[in-house]
């Protein structure tokens, strides 16, 4: 089960079409995340201070239908692949309450120390490895 | 040969990271793309009096290495595939001073009327389709 | 008593001095005079579907501690003084939790049709004109 | 004689009323003020490193007309009063062409240390202060 973060569409989100502007949506992406792992006991600012960060190394979303002003959006987050060193979070923007799917997504996340460089999580930190382990298999089912 | 648009990175383009957010960058992208059809004598403002618009289908990114306050960058892009409804276009961002490589991505557009419903451009615009036609070949060079 | 909006600052609101970036407290007082409204039941949405917005005219904020990525803060928001045309918000951004004031600021905004011409509330539109003054009375204690 | 920066209204500057979203003009201040320092032969990155930042305190800004997509605008800023610890930038936007004034405002600062500490410029580094007085006195004229 995933875990869902719901927010609404705010006038500087929008543009000139009318509709969200879809940058903002890698933005609603990062704040779903955030909101995971906090969700779960994990908020992102103890990270930090455990000389610990997980970077974007990359994005990608596909548009498929219009958000719009003061629209409610639910964002479905769920921790997919783990490697070593990186994992990736997919995610699925909806209408919250008719479910129109507007956008979908994944990004791409290394785990490195507070100098932006990559760590083996599993063996460095293999409780913190284990979390990130147990977020994925719960987001399966 | 592609088109290059240089731009300064802000402050407000900053996180605490102390690098640039990596949401921004595809607003760079929007920047660049904007920036090269004007130069070859397409102002987005004109498509949209032609009751025509180019909206953003799919956009996806590599963050490779952070850029930094008060760094000058350079946005490379050239227009993709071309199909009779949608085209992509390809960028790099690179330090603009030692070329050093910070982002690639690609974007995917809908060629569309001013409400969002996709037009057959090769069929209702042909001067406008070979636009990009010309455009993506001279990128190719 | 007045209207107060609680919502976290996301890493993307933050910037290199590791504190949220100033211009995102302009945004803050727009999504909590929004949200009051709503919560009002004058979702502005539905003031534009009735050919009427209330453009920003003017806005003012000092800047007295930072906030943190993390941070929860909370928005207050009270209707100020009510003119024939115009009308001003007045903000106070605390953290939630210690009460600690960040942000203090002021919004100053026209009444006008979906045009942006101005039109005299108070003569044309004597509910919605009421309405603005019933808040304004019960900020007031 | 003051700075001029001039920058275009891009796509994601623009909101639903089809116009620039007023606290976008906040982050065009910041724009103008550190090219304007740079052009100056101040970067704000090497004050960065000399221990050396200029926190906003304040700003204001008032919204005279709308600027819209693809407007090439001017940003004219100037250093207004200076003080032993803080000083002022004033700003005015306008459509680059036209000359038509879109926006007026002004932004306080503080000089502090890299731990956003209060430093009295003249006594400390009279160097940078007199920096600041010949600006101030150059935007007069």
């Amino acid at each position: 089960m995933a875990y869902i973060h719901e927010q609404r569409i705010q006038f500087f989100d929008t543009d000139k079409m009318q509709v969200t502007h879809h940058a903002n949506y890698i933005r609603f992406f990062e704040t779903a995340r955030t909101e995971y792992l906090r969700s779960e006991g994990l908020p992102y600012s103890d990270m930090e201070k455990g000389d610990f960060q997980i970077p974007v190394l990359g994005v990608e979303a596909k548009f498929k239908t219009p958000s719009v002003y003061d629209e409610l959006i639910a964002i479905e987050c769920r921790i997919g692949k783990i490697a070593p060193a990186s994992f990736e979070v997919e995610y699925e923007i909806r209408n919250a309450e008719t479910g129109k799917v507007h956008v979908t997504g994944r990004s791409r996340h290394g785990f490195t120390d507070a100098n932006l460089r990559p760590i083996p999580l599993k063996k460095k930190n293999p409780e913190l490895y284990n979390f990130f382990m147990r977020l994925s298999e719960q987001d399966k089912k």
